[in-house]
């Protein structure tokens, strides 16, 4: 069995032996476990109590969490800092989100021997938890998109177990986390079980194979997650794949916004496109911005900016960095105005150097090798587009693939109204939609929508924001069944307080 | 080109020519022109009239309809009118759930530069249709499941134009109804194109394949539909396949309902298991019977109520039900109080006879060839399974696959709390529990649950009832836009009067 090594970026040096690979055998016990204690998580009040506790846990253990992450993310410890805060939060909102009961979808048609079309039995649905969910961590979050990030929060909300699958770039961070969820559990009267961890390359088609693995949340990239989405659709029984695969996240300067606001957009541009050092899924990877000295001024702007250099999250993805801005930049008419590339500092071997590319328009419109500028070049590069119409531009927006987020920049005498249709043509193109700012910072909140269309996700989610949890759940009814066999949710007497739709009309508790 | 002929299967005679299959051009000429009409579907007001309109119209040419129908598929006068009268409720069900505005979803969450953990912007979200629809028409319900039936109907109020695949055991009727769906559409101002037919076999994955078509409803066969599932899942683009597979709907006896009401209960199962000729994805064909005499009087029950023969859909499904049927009979142990088979009527060569097969409970936990008794055998046959003890009950149902429905029968003093666990258990392999009545008769209500685990359905979701809208919708999120930018949904006036979610407070209008 490989070991699973613990690797400081910032030297390339191991920092210790965390575990060994899970074998097929570990992965069969970690999901057969897990399944085990699905049954104690039905009880919504210990749910509850299982997020905040596992909020206050982390919270306890803040500073080994940021300090292990930090050594071997090299995310720094300001950033982690507000990513634990961010898991804290969405684990306790995700408690809010259970205790309000909301995402039951609790509709209650009594019965009704009048009804048109034919007489309507009693009639009583809400949702279930599907089962057994497994969690693929991101490289590039290891606490928010990790263990214990909103997957992890959103599938033990809804009431179903979890088997992580560990990171290869923060193992030890992820076992630390997987432990302190498993005290959470064990604190509030759960199973530990609720929680699993594996690790290892192996162990992610195992969990994904597993009958008794029920839906999977995914994050990473296309060729990954689509190899593991081929596998959960050709199961004998096929399960959810909420994967979030990749994208671009267009911007689009306007013309007017170009002629007056250069400065502050391209400012802004080259803190979104380097923040994370790139490694974000919502990364600004290709920017429309007009042909002529109003685009010029951004693209002088973007340069000027002071972006420091840094190390990436791994060898695997530094190499896939360097060829990717290596490959793009050596088509015919793209230029280099700041170059992307190695950062040469030796006592940082992983370190890259930010940069931007462009290239025109018409070029793009030629398709063939051009077509590599499509896809998302994980990393701080950008790719910017000049267009010369807003015929070009929209030929560009047209022909994109799936997007978490499309960002448009407008200027004041835009935002009346003049904007509309290219606003809406976003909305085609993408699952959030950013008006005269950046995409990344992805708020926990009840309207997010972090997904979009192919391959930004491969279903119809959400992974952030209180919507996350329906990924979770499947609708049951319950028809003419007495009072005292239904749950509790659906009673007449609503005992629990649940808001409910009952014969059309919304109640609330 | 293969010739679409409509033929009569109480005769087994062609009555006409319909049409000639549809070429790969052909498909991709209708999905090309759906994808065209979408654009007009986004006028919510325009959808409620076409939802409205058609169900006047279908109604107006109801004798036509009927008579067309009947002469298809020989389901009946009764039984037809019946269909078409809850077609026409279920399309104007969802005229008024476009109306009412609450499956838009629309969550708004106010900027809050002092959010936890970090400043939030504004947030505004609601749903918007995915695209071209394929749906693929039920040979068992030529108007309710078919070209204006529930798909098609839920699509439309989505905002999805659609394309069917008529079943070519109705091609006539499907042509006729698509001929007045379209009717309906230049009647309110719509294009034409929001509704389009195809037919032949080869359309069925062309459709699925299509680059322009963006999600699928199915209703059909295990088979067909895991082929077509497969087909939409490996797409370079995957879509969301919805699909209605095939379904045991295995019903409980408890010994104590036995005892207190073997004889209704065997004339309730007799009339269920043979309505509409067994041809319902909510037959129930596998059903839990106690040993001893309280279990023998039930299936004297069954035996003595009058079941009458008739004709099947068709000859392909009449061979598989009197194949389907032998080769379970001739299993050892298996025995036929009443024997399904050929009704040996000349003048109607399609024509079956139902029948009941028993089986041991500790036979089926064999296995092996036993699995078969495990599959859905379409037509007028149920399986009887014998239990000894509570022990080989549950066993049996654990052992099922996923299903449409699951249904229990107690005596009243097992209503007061006593079967609370045998309820929840049934909750766990099906989508819809029903206690004390039968799985037959699906009605259109907000709170229906028409799927449920695999091979029931592909996904989580309904194809009956209101909630079936959300098949066909995702969510986009607008940030920080200025109001005159936003879709009316969103704006912050609330102009259209939809019900929201704003800052986590639900308003209504």
């Amino acid at each position: 069995m490989g070991e699973v090594l613990s690797i400081d970026p910032r030297t390339g040096e191991p920092r210790g032996r965390v575990a060994t690979e899970s074998t097929a055998a570990d992965v069969g016990e970690a999901v057969r476990a897990a399944a085990a204690a699905g049954a104690a998580l039905r009880d919504r009040a210990a749910r509850v109590d299982l997020l905040r506790m596992a909020a206050v846990l982390l919270e306890k253990s803040g500073d080994e969490i940021i300090a292990t992450a930090d050594a071997e993310s090299a995310l720094g410890r300001v950033r982690l800092t507000g990513e634990l805060a961010r898991t804290c939060y969405q684990l306790r909102a995700f408690g809010d989100v259970v205790e309000a009961g909301g995402y039951l979808d609790v509709i209650i048609d009594h019965a009704d021997p009048l009804a048109d079309p034919a007489p309507r039995p009693d009639l009583r649905r809400y949702k279930v938890p599907l089962g057994v969910v497994a969690v693929f961590a991101a490289s590039n979050f290891p606490l928010a998109f990790s263990v214990p990030g909103g997957d992890t929060a959103s599938a033990l909300a809804a009431g179903c177990p979890v088997v992580v699958k560990a990171h290869p770039d923060h193992p030890a961070t992820s076992a630390l986390c997987a432990r302190i969820l498993r005290s959470a559990a064990a604190e509030v009267g759960l199973p530990e079980d609720v929680v699993r961890l594996v690790h290892g390359f192996d162990a992610g088609p195992e969990l994904v194979r597993h009958p008794l693995t029920s839906a999977v949340g995914f994050t990473g990239s296309v060729r990954g997650g689509r190899a593991l989405f081929d596998i959960a659709s050709s199961r004998p029984r096929p399960i959810p794949f909420h994967g979030e695969l990749g994208s671009l996240n267009p911007v689009v300067v306007t013309t007017r916004a170009a002629e007056t606001r250069a400065e502050e957009i391209g400012a802004g541009l080259a803190a979104s496109y380097t923040q994370g050092l790139g490694q974000f899924c919502v990364k600004p990877g290709l920017v429309l911005l007009p042909e002529g000295p109003a685009g010029d001024a951004v693209i002088r702007a973007v340069v000027a900016a002071a972006v420091p250099s840094g190390p990436l999250l791994d060898p695997r993805m530094r190499a896939a960095f360097l060829a990717g801005v290596r490959s793009r930049a050596a088509l015919p008419g793209v230029t280099e105005p700041l170059g992307a590339g190695e950062a040469g500092d030796d006592a940082t071997p992983l370190a890259v150097r930010p940069g931007v590319l462009t290239v025109a328009a018409s070029r793009l419109a030629e398709g063939g090798p051009y077509r590599e500028l499509l896809e998302e070049c994980f990393g701080p590069v950008t790719v910017l587009v000049r267009y010369g119409s807003t015929a070009e531009r929209d030929a560009v927006l047209g022909g994109l693939p799936g997007n978490l987020t499309a960002t448009v920049h407008l200027a004041a005498d835009e935002r009346d109204g003049a904007a509309v249709d290219l606003v809406a043509g976003l909305s085609e193109i993408a699952g959030r939609v950013v008006v005269d700012g950046w995409p990344t910072g992805v708020a926990v909140a009840h309207a997010m929508q972090h997904g979009g269309p192919y391959p930004a996700s491969t279903s119809g989610s959400t992974s952030v924001g209180s919507t996350a949890i329906e990924r979770w759940l499947r609708p049951v009814c319950y028809q003419n069944t007495p009072d005292p066999l239904l749950p509790p949710e659906l009673r007449e007497a609503n005992p629990l307080g649940v808001p409910r739709i009952v014969d059309g009309i919304r109640t609330t508790s």
